[in-house]
């Protein structure tokens, strides 16, 4: 049964067209048992429906795009599956775009989308503080977009956060309450908007505790590994902190990479505590700040899809903060 | 400069319009000067060009679709970023997609990019020995397919694989030179072309040292990580095996949690080698065999963009093997 299709089907099965698109569709609209009926005879075809035809038929082109920094990072992975399983839901796809922190990427690629290539954008911006005049077009043309985690505060769309400032300040005060006086920053970029508000939490912690605030313990990364190594090995040579807190994953990572081959002991020569989502952190024994990721991904999903049903209406945006968990584990034991 | 567009641009340059064309399209065929200086002002003002337009132009949708059964693993994320870097300098962007190694996601994904939403398709398949006729249609559409690490072999298209057969030789080897006597073989579903190939090489290594391929060792895992977990905790407790060689890095990580909990000590009590593309495996002291990831996807990707140049001409396709390393580490030291 080469050719089949939903004429086919409804005739196979001896119901109506418009029955058989409602099971595929997902509307409640239908009984159960007749639902799975469908379903279950056209899966044994290898059927689906022809989501094009659909396309055509709603003007739609069930496509979300999401963009993202990086996908080789589990806060992104499970934010983007948290994003796919609400569109799987509403019958839409996902076309995924990496911009390496690189603005001009994001601009090619939101440039890219202006023409109706997708219905609606939910992205993680590079976090250049540029011109964003090829955002605003997007809501001339009517394409939604929605931010998470890394956001444009002079584009006026919801955004999903969490509540950084309050995790970094509650992180920098658990390592001063192990004994920490010397507590480096770790940060890859001190101009966006995570970087910046991460550090004002660790200020303020450092500031009530009486610490003074050392530019120098502020250490600015970059986004190429071996270049991090460097300058993460020549800070714990020249500032000899006795913590860290790292508002990025990646530079944890290379710490730990700098403390085994400098052979500096963690938690005993220092303590680490880092934003992170990695699964495998209970294993490395890293204390994170962990970001609800799946959560923010179907957060940001579910406010794009409620403009979507909007059409046309204006919608009121607002900013959603979500709540991170600081796990102490080994690397920040006193 | 809102309306910016490639004919403003030519004036504003005083360059023909071809010209500003070829120097976004990549052509070797215009003065590199003139590329950069056509660059630099377009980036100056936030402009790239308009790939609808071209698309009208050239038929293409400049997009191709990487469908992948996990984006959450690093072995995935490296190939992905493989085939961008291929597909970026080729202007082409991706639709990504994921199965969950769940069969009828492939089938509806595949089914929806049938009508012409992509110029080509680079995919790991999640491996069910189904009816495969949905894949044969895209044949007939033009749109060429690459498989690369999961395979179906009765498709004939071009395929990126790794000696698999040799590396789990190698590694049961490594293990049984290590003194291992009860080797357990962890794998989520022996019958896809990975899973099967691994396991010949587990077996045929036991037998080359005269030890006795038990079933029983065949650990039988699922894509749920907390029954994984059940699963290779009873395997420790019912089988004692001395070794474990995982064909799944996260089947490895799994192993490593009940490790933990059970107080088992790994190298000292369990020796383990996994297949793995863990960043951090170094940290965790893993011995891996790893598999060029980055590399396999520059080599679909190429071998993609070979076919979509000779669209329409015969091409033959064929296995391209490339070559996986084990890296001997703490979890396999004597």
């Amino acid at each position: 049964m080469d050719n089949i299709n939903i004429k086919v089907l409804a005739k196979k099965l001896n119901l109506s067209t418009s029955t058989i698109s409602r099971a595929f569709s997902g509307s409640t609209d239908i009984n159960k048992d007749t639902r799975e009926r469908i379903l279950a005879f056209a899966k044994e075809h290898n059927f689906l429906p022809n989501h094009y035809a659909a396309n055509l038929r709603d003007k739609k082109t069930r496509t979300l795009a999401v963009i993202v920094p990086e996908i080789a990072n589990d806060f992104f992975a499970q934010a983007i599956n948290g994003i796919e399983e609400v569109a799987r839901k509403k019958g839409f796809y996902i076309l995924l775009y990496r911009t390496d922190d690189v603005f001009e990427k994001e601009v090619s690629f939101v440039n890219y989308l202006n023409n109706g290539k997708v219905d609606g954008i939910i992205m993680s911006v590079s976090g250049e503080a540029n011109d964003h005049n090829y955002l605003k077009t997007l809501a001339k043309k009517n394409i939604p977009v929605v931010f998470f985690d890394r956001v444009y505060e002079d584009i006026d769309v919801s955004k999903v956060t969490t509540n950084d400032y309050e995790s970094s300040f509650e992180a920098t005060e658990h390592l001063i309450s192990t004994g920490c006086k010397r507590i480096a920053y770790l940060v890859v970029n001190k101009s966006i908007s995570i970087g910046k508000v991460r550090m004002q939490g660790y200020a303020d912690a450092l500031a009530k505790h009486g610490m003074v605030f050392n530019d120098e313990l502020v250490v600015d990364c970059s986004q190429d590994e071996k270049i991090n190594y460097s300058i993460i090995k020549n800070a714990l040579e020249d500032l000899k902190p006795d913590g860290i807190f790292s508002s990025v994953e990646r530079l944890a990572v290379a710490a730990y990479y700098v403390c085994n081959d400098m052979n500096i002991s963690i938690p005993g020569d220092l303590k680490v505590v880092s934003f992170s989502s990695l699964q495998i952190a209970p294993l490395l024994g890293l204390s994170t700040v962990t970001q609800p990721a799946y959560e923010m991904g179907i957060k940001a999903a579910t406010l794009l899809f409620d403009e979507l049903d909007k059409k046309g209406q204006h919608v009121f945006k607002k900013t959603h903060v979500l709540k991170s968990k600081l796990f102490v584990r080994k690397s920040s034991a006193i």
